[in-house]
């Protein structure tokens, strides 16, 4: 272990991926850094990859002993996992703190568990802060966009560090303090809710072109690469174009090929879902993406089912490269357009007032959304959003009505066809519900009426009433 | 208040529009019902319209003076709200039950409330009882469908009669006890969750008709009305083709036509939705209908993004009433096979030994989801479901392969044309995800361990193993 006579400015515990690619930034930033770990030798294993970095890198098997390394105010952040463990780690530092220091969960929190530690911690001088991290490795070592919920005094020390470590958009700092307690972690969940919808989105054209098109990796490979110069610019189409040119060195395929089609996730998808729901909110495209991950599972009914259900017979056009680009140009719009509804909805159910500006910026760089829309977003944010929907604002206006003719040729055709696009139909049927002034709920409110005397409202009169129902 | 020497043999609290109706269907089959009701004028105003009926009903304004009234060992439905009010009523009631009492909650209960009640009476020798009833008044007056969950001490008490009151299907009564604590008031919330996906499929073909055919409200109604003669029979396509004939007293309208389109919705669907996404399923039908209802709030949005948003441009022929038809059938058997994977993958989580085909049986009559093809699917349940999968059973199959081209063309149109129909377009879409047998998940793998080294399985080796991707 080395020991040094100077206090580091922060410390940061926990040495796994996402721990070590960050403290090594910080060390890279000039910052002198603490760091610990359950397991003493990935302590020691770690110290050389510091070695020659601008700041001081200690390390700290004992918590007390790490505790005593960090400068009061003490600023810790936690790479560890947000469930369990977390709560543990806060019973254990608890007593070896002292009032103003601030303990920071850096992972993916659900943001009621961060609300319920802020709470608990209230009133006895600790700071507890959720911060969402995005960027993968990568991104956390030479800069992620943070996402930070907490206190102004916590927010005071952290400033600076973050602020030097994070991403910069046009010098623009990729981080900000979004609110308190949850706000961050919320923030970043719905982060990865979009994440689904658009990785889901992309793979539903990669399917259309392999399976109704008969495109190999390669040339999928070229079309995605084609459509990073565009509106599309993004780092998910450029990795998506990357692992479509990817070799597989074990057999020669491309590595795609390779890959079993059944996908993991992990809860933030979901739990968008769930606070959504509960907010009386809809993420349908984001939906879409979990429920294609969940169906992602079912390979064997699905194989079954392949040879037993019937193939779509309808003979159609393919959509051409350019209809698809637009295609996913405009449920890209849509799937980020109810994300941000989400936040909105929370904002107001929390009472954070978040600053849906703000956080377009901060996602403009370092994160794994990052995209040249993003730029456009958050203008179209600053802006104002007629009746809050980012679809509303006039530059969004003006790419859907160039887009969207695109959108409608490829679902048309996946239907006929029987390609399965579960994000962009659903991105679709939510923009084509918002632009019909008289929806047909009408309908749904008749039957209710009709068979539990629920009561409706009319157009043309207030209360609520019942239908003259024939019996 | 009556007050008789008989005991009575059920207990009814609650004489709200069910609760009434509930105790009457009760009296008319013979059995003597002791009634009571928080408001003491709800029961003198009850009681004349049990007059003449073959059994005994006495009102009890006194709770201890109506567990009194009931014969040992008691059976009490409460029809009241399932939340706190319940919570408070069992807290009240317990000191006056004796041991092999039952209690039953006959509301709309959160199957999770209903396990932690169940699990709070357990070893009291009181029993607790979550029974869903579908039906609306008039199906609780004369014959509902009930799903009992509790203990086989309690269903033996309620058998004879719940067997006695409840609709029946060629003199097979639509009531059985479905597993033990929460399993009947959960197979009640995903009953409803179907209802919503049904509702929202029939509104979004009534939209396809008024919007883009044109048709008005009376024409529409006729071809609802054509279509319960065939394989869509059911008592909602029955209810929408009367309501669509009926007229506004008012003023001489369609009622449909001065029915605002903002739907309300209670908790039912949003609960299947949260409980199927805690277990990794996805309902996408009953997600779209519960998003629907959702938008349908935002009235002023949708009115000021119908001028702001760019019309579809895309000329489309629109399809027949056949395909119309066809399309309600397909979405309709997709939707109950949503509904039933969410029931199985709940019966392994809870470990209830669901009877998924009794469920389907107890559905035939009474309920508001009954139809004809209830019973194929009953049928087809019975016959064993290949994979699991209501939608790979022969008899549906071959439905299916009828009925897809439909549903096909009807959601490339609505594409086209810019006709909203999420609920349409998800089943379309869950369809198509289960019919392909190497799906595209492989992509988001080859995603996620680019940007997250979250590893991936391969076709053809066993292990997680990372991609030689390019950098």
């Amino acid at each position: 272990m080395v020991q040094q006579n100077t206090r580091a400015q922060i410390g940061v515990y926990g040495l796994g991926t996402m721990g070590s690619a960050l403290a090594l930034n910080l060390a890279d930033h000039g910052f002198d850094v603490a760091v610990s770990n359950r397991e003493a030798d990935w302590i020691d294993n770690f110290l050389p990859e510091a070695d020659g970095l601008a700041g001081t890198v200690t390390g700290h098997a004992d918590l007390a002993g790490f505790v005593q390394a960090i400068a009061a105010p003490r600023t810790i952040l936690f790479m560890i996992p947000s469930t369990k463990p977390m709560d543990q780690m806060i019973d254990a530092i608890k007593p070896l703190l002292s009032k103003g220091d601030t303990i920071i969960d850096g992972g993916n929190a659900d943001f009621n568990d961060t609300r319920r530690r802020s709470k608990a911690l209230d009133g006895t001088g600790i700071h507890f802060v959720g911060m969402g991290v995005s960027g993968g490795e990568e991104g956390a070592r030479h800069g992620p966009s943070m996402m930070v919920g907490g206190s102004k005094h916590a927010w005071a020390q952290l400033k600076p560090m973050a602020e030097a470590i994070a991403a910069t958009f046009q010098g623009d700092p990729c981080v900000a303090h979004l609110g308190p307690d949850g706000a961050g972690h919320f923030v970043k969940t719905v982060h990865n809710g979009i994440e689904y919808a658009d990785m889901q989105m992309i793979a539903e054209l990669y399917g259309l072109m392999r399976d109704k098109a008969g495109m190999d990796a390669g040339r999928i490979g070229q079309v995605f690469d084609g459509w990073r110069a565009g509106p599309l610019a993004s780092y998910l189409i450029e990795i998506t174009a990357t692992a479509l040119a990817s070799t597989d060195a074990a057999t020669g395929c491309p590595v795609v090929d390779v890959i079993r089609d059944q996908a993991g996730q992990k809860g933030t998808g979901r739990w968008t879902l769930i606070e959504a729901l509960n907010m009386g909110q809809s993420a349908s495209t984001i939906e879409a993406a979990v429920g294609a991950r969940g169906w992602s599972s079912e390979g064997d009914a699905r194989r079954a089912a392949q040879d037993l259900l019937d193939p779509a017979a309808q003979p159609a056009g393919m959509p051409d490269v350019d209809d698809m680009e637009n295609a996913l140009l405009a449920a890209r719009i849509l799937g980020h357009a109810q994300g941000f509804r989400v936040l909105s909805a929370a904002s107001q159910e929390f009472g954070w007032d978040l600053d849906l500006a703000r956080i377009a910026e901060i996602w403009r760089a370092g994160c794994i959304i990052r995209s040249a829309l993003l730029d456009e977003f958050a203008a179209a944010v600053r802006g104002g959003l007629p009746h809050g929907h980012l679809i509303l604002a006039p530059a969004m206006r003006k790419r859907l009505a160039e887009a969207l003719p695109g959108l409608r040729r490829v679902v048309a055709s996946a239907a006929l066809v029987g390609q399965p696009m579960p994000a962009l139909f659903a991105a679709l049927a939510w923009h084509d519900t918002m632009a019909l002034g008289r929806g047909t709920a009408n309908m749904i409110q008749a039957q209710r009426d009709y068979f539990g005397a629920h009561g409706f409202e009319r157009m043309d009169q207030d209360g609520v009433h019942h239908g003259d129902w024939l019996r």
